[in-house]
């Protein structure tokens, strides 16, 4: 294994590079043009044949035959206005990798890099996904398109920061959430702020609203199966003395097991009709199912375990899942794979922020490590 | 008038012997067998033929005729431990004239005294009525047993520590609440208290009701009318680690207005029934009605203030009801009439007590103020 | 009586063409140029002398001396695009007179128009006054420039079309609320809607105060006294999965009495500071103090009812003060007067609307009344 | 095995006679002494030399040396009336072996019996322990008072009729939780339930205590660690019009994770804290700490999941922990081991109910499987 890592950095210049030809050239969810045509021309570049996927997706293969590994990476950026000083930094005002998705592609290029100039028995499948962040995300496309014909495994990266450089993070089974997305409309005849009973109070209403749902989280759901739901958006009345026609609420449900995520629609509904009942509210109801809950595959996830810990000097199997959730999951419905967490922050660089931030960055010197590990996924044996 | 109060200071001894007689026989409602006794020995004593009525009561004539001016007491006690050091304090054990019914009598048979004594052209009623305390209060028997019949006016004076001696209060129409009451038990299945999502959990479900009952009050209901909605008793569960089938709630709703005293019966119900919806609690209410508003005639207020002005140094007229209850009410719905507070408090002399405490007491100077007001009431015209 | 009706019938197209044309020409507090010039022009053509008040404002008077009977008019219009379908609708694109202040002016220059016809002893003084809608209000501009001086009694009145026509309606003492208003800011570290744990959800804090404050309104303050906090605005977050950093509230608090117009600030200070206590949020409370109580003089609330019943079929003494509020209220602080409610409500001409909505309308047959109501104020004589 | 399943299976009678023996004579936690002297003569009857421990506990090794394995089995039984048709029902009236104690001691007589008839080279220690239903429990003082010296492993079991004969659940690390207790008193002034405005509503500020507490598991905890706080007792209030003094709470916590451990008791304080701001009422807080968080030896865990593979028919791996509290918990604080769950339900014979209910049942066909686990972990090398 030291050997493959020294291979890995061998060549952090050029991973490094083009992380930050990406970086530079941030695209939103199925907007990844540059992306898509910067990708492909590296990948002829090392003698591979990309092909289209998903509009703006790509896979490229390296050997041929059928139990292929798959290594995907994922492509959209963020829109966030970047605030950091990197030399760097976006040129797409308004629109940043703070979620490392760089980093995700240029690892991957760095093994196909790897794939090339060091063959392995087993052919391997590159995947290049657009729309991670944006529901319905775009690995249901790239699944449609084929992507994981002949795949007998998978695996991905998620860059993360506020892990260590060194460390490496994951868990068999549920690892991330379902998480879903309600848009929720409280209406009422509105009126006089100086007579209340004369209206229905939607601020009032929808105020019970958000009190009694983290009710339903604290004594409806199983406390051993962690759910979450959260109000993120609220948005009713301008005056000082109108009472509202209507609230707005947004908000987001994230569950782990079959059971809450059938439940939590329900509950949610039985709420707004009891508040019809006591309040004579009505009320809009949209509730839209986002990814499934990411299981990492018991082997394979043993596995990624077994290489991991011969490139990282921290590998923690983690106890309980995290309530983010990832399209990736799409891809493990289909075939047995893990998904791991890497980490990339360093407190004595200064390197401490956080994803989805306007001022995420990374220790760049944990991208070969990363490489490292998505070679050697593809160079086991097929029965590992 | 000057005369009329000379006459009452001249009988102070007795009124106040005869007060203090009765506070220390101290008997609940529908039990009083030794006041009715006394009352009657002391009327039969004037020269007067009382009358049983409604098991305790006594009604009695002065004069004969129609047109009567009916003056009226009540006269049941607390069951509260008296812990005064008067001297006539209590002789019957945890029962107690904490609401000044002992005060009311005295008074009345000092006016009682008076008109027999010196002669007034109108035909009075003297009513001493049982129960006052206790729900559905001894003036509904009495008026069912005829004590209005030929009774054209009625009045009624209740004594306020909390008010400073020389003071009467008032108002014309609505002056005291309807005081219902509610029974609520709130069941579900109970459980293990790890395990919440497998029970209804009854106390949360008691919180979630005794919380939104507030919103009843400050969201639904007109706020210009008052009124009340208070839970006043609440028992459930006794383990640390068993969420309990069943909370009973006890309260009372207090309402001035008819909107309000036929709507928050409904509210309360779609409250219940809304966290039937949510919760899958089952519920029981019991829903029960006190005594009417209280309602001061407008001509007979007036006529009250304009006798009360010659005889107290403060009248008041109050800007607002209060949300108390009382069963004289009963009366005003039959024939007109008004409800008056007198003042019997005394900082000075360090009384200072509240209706209803272990520690009530009051001023008795204040009793020949409500002696020669009765008086004057009887000694008025007709058509005053 | 019936003869000052008939003056005030006999000029009915006058203060209707007056009406119409003003409705047409609505303008915002304090920008009220073009009703200045309108009303100036009509008071000179009557041979008056109309001098300039705060800015837009006009006072005139009608004869000379002292203890001048004032007669006000309110002069701004709101920010709304009317919806009817009247000849005279707004010219001027979402502004309306929606408040009836078009008809409060057509009535003071009709009553105008009748004192100069037919002259009354008494010297009279007309107050047009801007910006009765906007915080702080015209009046205190008008009072601090003088428009009281002389003046031993004040009179105004207000349409309202959801009282019947011929019906008028006031009460003594307090009659309508000091409406305050408060701005709000919660904040909190906002963050990932999945991880609720690692910020502080401004957006649930918000609701816990927004339902905790009307368990102030229903337990903490008297019943007796009616009070009404409204939260009528609510703006935060805007992304399905990021926990905002902040919530912003508006509200109005409307109190009658001294004690709850102290109390309520304490009170939702002591609110916010309990959440900042258990939820770590911080908060910028802003709370403006509106419009003081407006309380009409008993003495000239007296007159007026004596007044308006040779006027009006139906005259109702208020039980209960409104919760609306009115700068009127300033005057009434400096010189005593009364404020009522003239019915302009008619369901058989299909007349039924409300205050402040878009389709407002009146039955103009309501205005005659209403001119004929204040040119007998100014016409009683001085110690009435 | 299958040989040490005969073995348990040969010796099922002698078990179950053991057992219904037991289950006559329920005893509560530290007053087993029928159960001491009937245990103790059973081992004696073996054969061996049972020592008093912790009043009403006992140890008994078989052979001798270090590196001793302990099968711990727990003594007492509950307060509850059992409503069975047992033949061998309770005698002890209003206790009931509902937790299935009887069955826990039947299992390790069974063992002691196997390890008697068919030695095994390690030495062995058996552990019946008094009050492990009662906090603060019995394992602690059987610690203090030595039973762990020369012991390098412990195992426990519990019968669960929840689960299906047949069945064996477990987890490696934590597997129950660190159940605490609290006790919370509200105080306040109390007074006239008309007039909650000179009271502070103990009865109103409790509901709000218990709904917001709710809002601390699911806004201020890691949704990922689980936690309950469940209120399973209230009780203030007696009278219909009168706002009680105090209301009186009880309730458990339970909590997994050492973070959650250190801070629900600070946001409880919290929360009253803000309630005492807000609504001026005092509160006493009580907050006692239970058992330890149950955490099974990774090793250990192995080494009994492997075992139980050739016992059981199905051997599962919890996912997440229960929330229930073990005093097994201490043992493990001190020497690496494993605590199982057991099946014992039936639904063919109509045996489905649970712990802690008065009519608790078990299938006493899982009393050999225990038997041959137990006899089995004791069997295995020292270092397995």
């Amino acid at each position: 294994m030291e050997e493959t890592l020294e291979k890995a950095y061998a060549i952090k210049d050029y991973i490094i590079k083009i992380r930050r030809e990406l970086h530079k050239h941030p695209e939103l969810a199925f907007q990844e043009e540059w992306t898509h045509n910067f990708v492909s021309k590296e990948l002829t570049g090392l003698g591979l044949n990309p092909v289209k996927k998903n509009n703006t997706g790509i896979i490229a293969d390296i050997g041929k035959g059928k139990e292929k590994v798959a290594l995907r990476a994922d492509m959209d950026a963020l829109p966030l206005k970047e605030e950091t000083d990197l030399k760097f930094k976006s040129l797409n005002e308004g629109v940043m990798h703070a979620c490392g998705h760089d980093t995700h592609m240029a690892m991957l290029l760095g093994a196909a890099k790897l794939l090339t100039d060091y063959p392995v028995k087993r052919p391997t499948r590159l995947i290049f996904q657009p729309s991670e962040e944006k529901s319905p995300g775009g690995a249901k496309g790239m699944i449609e398109e084929g992507v994981l014909t002949g795949v007998s495994e998978i695996y991905g990266l998620h860059i993360e920061p506020e892990l260590k450089i060194g460390s490496i993070r994951l868990k068999p089974g549920p690892m991330m959430a379902a998480p879903d997305e309600i848009d929720i409309i409280i209406r009422g005849s509105g009126g006089h702020a100086a007579e209340p009973h004369k209206t229905e109070d939607t601020i009032y209403v929808a105020s019970l609203f958000i009190n009694e749902i983290q009710g339903l989280v604290a004594r409806k759901s199983d406390p051993a199966n962690p759910i979450v739901i959260s109000i993120t958006s609220i948005h009713g009345g301008n005056a000082y003395n109108v009472i509202p026609k209507e609230v707005k609420l947004k908000g987001t449900v994230r569950t782990i097991d079959e059971d809450s995520w059938q439940n939590v629609p329900i509950w949610i509904g039985n709420t707004l009709n009891a508040l019809r009942t006591s309040y004579q509210i009505e009320y809009e109801l949209s509730y839209n199912r986002g990814y499934p809950v990411l299981r990492n595959a018991e082997e394979k996830t043993k596995k990624l375990l077994s290489i991991a810990k011969k490139i990282f000097t921290n590998v923690e199997v983690m106890d309980n899942p995290t309530m983010g959730g990832e399209d990736f999951a799409y891809y493990l419905q289909k075939v047995p794979g893990a998904f791991a967490f890497i980490g990339a922050g360093n407190k004595k660089k200064g390197i401490s922020s956080k994803l989805h931030t306007p001022d995420f960055t990374i220790d760049e010197d944990a991208l070969p490590l990363g490489v490292a590990l998505l070679y050697s996924l593809a160079n086991e044996k097929i029965n590992n």
